[in-house]
């Protein structure tokens, strides 16, 4: 009796955009290109997933700060690498009211060389350091590829960036590691299975030394980058002369990193766990965790209200976000579509019936799995069963991606899964750049890079494409 | 042995650019003209002041949005007065990479326009009102005036500006007396003391009916506007076709009002509550409520940690901000004077005579006064203090204010009082919009508006320009 996922899983970009709109997630209809809005509803997943990074990065040392959205041309020019790639996707602002400003100022499409600015200032001595920041804010890209709401925006609005300084290159790895740690547990607690992988050169982010990032697979069969992390070396301290005296009293150049997530998660979150009733939202992250319906008959009014509150308080005195609904204008029916729509983890029915044996009917949203519990028992079963629905969501999406990924060395093969879109190709790879490029444009699609999370000897591999002796397994696949 | 107010007294400024920085709450160096940033100490107050805000607009029916930053210049131009205000302080975004836009984007100055565009399609029937949003986010003006950090700014990071539709005008008045109330309630928890007055008609905000505004009074004898609260009428439904379904069949435009404060109330925070010593923090938005400083002696180390401890443990038990400063580079008097320069309400200092009497001694930031407590008897007198202390604040300030304002009917007594920069000046005025003019040419301040906190009977007063009837009576004010 589970729900269905026939559209979901063959018209997935048709869903999506059906789903965020109905059930009040998204709004994708303000005219201007690759921009929405957040309304009621979606803004509060939006605020409880920053919750959960917010606590992971407060845990772990960093503090929360807010940067300047204008960076002045000169500024983000500095690191010629970065603005090698952020050139050709900047906003620029040129006019303020009617005087053409003296300098152009760019939207942050993200935000190293602003803080870089500011470090100058900030970071004097060894003791200064380690540091480590982080904000939440909009960043614009002028994308010039077909736009998507939450996933290819030219207003992201909730970008997370942290961005953290080094007194060596050693401890810059560490806290790069820190992140992939911070960063499997964040996408752990929202159910989104992932995959690490060190980027090739030609993908890393502009100005970083290496690039790691986390993707995730998306019903359509394409991988979605969810999240990355830099280290920069000194590629940025060097542009912007941030060096810290160290206690021989010489100067070093500090050695950063930077590390990034979006609202993309979230577009992760819903596609990944959606089904063809809606959304389908860990109860840490629904606005609403419980909602009751009342299944009134004349004769039993009062006793089904009754209980009804009575099961309201004892949740929401246990600190659950409960709702009940008691609209008599609109059918139990029409309830139980309406919140299986915004993805409410448990409805509880309460009618005649359950107050006769004293139990309430919950129905999990996940599977529809119908449970009777006990009244008494209601403060220690709900919170049970809500964990249970997690883990079980964290598991089958978990699954789900390692059923869609498919070790091969043949090249055809690999044509043909891309090809067919049916996930991630593990394959190995000579390591040669240009070998890199001619797999990508054979099987037209991309390498996401090498496993951080998998454990392969290419010991007596060849490459797929070339046929030397491997260096490492890629990852392939559709992107979005 | 109240703490010293000679500089923020005398060279209030100066003292302000002085303390935000060197208190770590606001860096004002970033290279581009009134912008700032949030360091970490600042971001924790400016959290704190935005949770209390987010509180009072959650309980009262409100709901949290995210519209876009960038409207597109048509949009922007439907209302026309509107436009008229805003046209010469505008950032205009213009290319997007190396093209040019079709279109040009503003960044938002305020979202009333943006969020009209959408109301159109959100709002359908008298069911769907009233409507209330509410979004923080950063808007853009390009000042050409002196800009002042956290005070006159090219990017205000923290607009809170709430958004409500209504079916009738009556409606509409009653959501601005709602705003009014929150208001009240918000400055009452900062300790904020405030006048509130209804804007002259030269003065409203551009596409309003009226604007009801608060206004603070700045040390220097400058009036601070640090909230407005706008009845928009029907002004901006007819101009983007918002209408409503009514109960007989017919449409309707929505009558809507916005409301909105911005980090200025964390400036007059500063500012009315701050002294020669550094800032003054009211418990509620203190990043560190309880500062404990140990003053060991040799022999009696142990035992003073250990007392420390027990207190820093027993003050978190209860929910307390409480940090132990526990540095041993730094002597007891430096620590006094950082964390006196930081607002911390509370200095718990603990040392050997503390432990043999079981005591501590707690000093107020506000009055330095000493106060000996029991250490069985801390979790209760500790909040106390804070509420006194916040209590404390809030009336002095109060008092403050009352103490500079002065109701004359004198012109040459008026300009003088102006002139001497010695607060806010009330007095008759027969609501002459050029006599108005003439009046804040004279006394070269600014006609605050009519107040709407004051009992004032105008039966035979004249005006203080033209010696007519007066009408009402106003505030006049140097402003900011």
């Amino acid at each position: 009796m589970i729900p269905p996922r026939e559209k979901w899983s063959t018209k997935f970009n048709e869903w999506f955009r059906d789903v965020i709109a109905r059930a009040e997630v998204y709004d994708y209809r303000y005219p201007v290109k690759g921009v929405g809005i957040w309304p009621p509803y979606g803004m509060k997943i939006r605020n409880n997933v920053i919750s959960i990074i917010k606590k992971l990065l407060d845990e772990t040392g960093h503090e929360e700060v807010l940067f300047p959205m204008l960076i002045p041309e000169d500024i983000l020019r500095k690191e010629s690498e970065h603005i090698r790639k952020f050139e050709e996707e900047v906003f620029w602002v040129t006019y303020g009211g009617k005087r053409k400003l003296e300098r152009r100022l760019a939207l942050r499409p993200t935000s190293e060389t602003a803080i870089m600015e500011m470090w100058k200032l900030w970071i004097k001595d060894h003791t200064d350091l380690p540091f480590r920041i982080y904000q939440i804010v909009n960043i614009f890209r002028y994308e010039t590829k077909a736009t998507q709401p939450m996933i290819r925006l030219r207003e992201v609005t909730t970008f997370k960036e942290a961005h953290t300084a080094h007194a060596t290159m050693e401890d810059a790895e560490k806290q790069v590691r820190t992140a992939i740690e911070i960063y499997k547990k964040f996408f752990d607690e929202l159910c989104i299975p992932y995959m690490i992988s060190r980027r090739p050169e030609w993908d890393k982010f502009a100005g970083a030394v290496y690039t790691i990032a986390f993707d995730t697979l998306m019903p359509d069969g394409r991988a979605l980058q969810i999240g990355t992390v830099h280290n920069l070396g000194q590629n940025f301290s060097r542009a912007f002369e941030v060096t810290y005296l160290k206690p021989d009293g010489t100067h070093e150049y500090v050695y950063t990193t930077s590390y990034g997530i979006s609202e993309r998660v979230i577009a992760a979150l819903i596609g990944i766990h959606g089904d063809d009733h809606g959304l389908v939202l860990p109860y840490n992250v629904a606005p609403i965790q419980v909602v009751i319906v009342p299944i009134p008959y004349k004769e039993s009014e009062e006793e089904v209200f009754s209980l009804c509150n009575k099961v309201l308080e004892a949740l929401r005195s246990i600190g659950l976000r409960v709702h009940l609904d008691d609209r008599d204008d609109v059918t139990p029916g029409e309830k139980f579509y309406y919140w299986e729509l915004k993805g409410v983890p448990l409805r509880i029915e309460i009618g005649p019936r359950d107050v006769a044996q004293k139990c309430v009917t919950v129905s999990r949203r996940d599977t529809l799995e119908r449970i009777i519990v006990k009244v008494d028992e209601i403060k220690e079963e709900i919170p049970k069963i809500l964990e249970d629905m997690r883990n079980d969501m964290r598991r089958r999406a978990r699954k789900w991606l390692e059923e869609h990924t498919f070790f091969t060395q043949n090249l055809e093969e690999a044509v043909k899964i891309i090809e067919d879109r049916r996930g991630v190709v593990v394959t190995p790879w000579c390591g040669n750049t240009d070998c890199g490029l001619s797999i990508e444009d054979n099987v037209n699609g991309r390498i996401l890079g090498t496993p951080l999370d998998m454990d392969v000897d290419v010991k007596g591999m060849k490459c797929i494409m070339c046929n030397k002796d491997a260096k490492t397994v890629i990852r392939i696949s559709k992107t979005y």
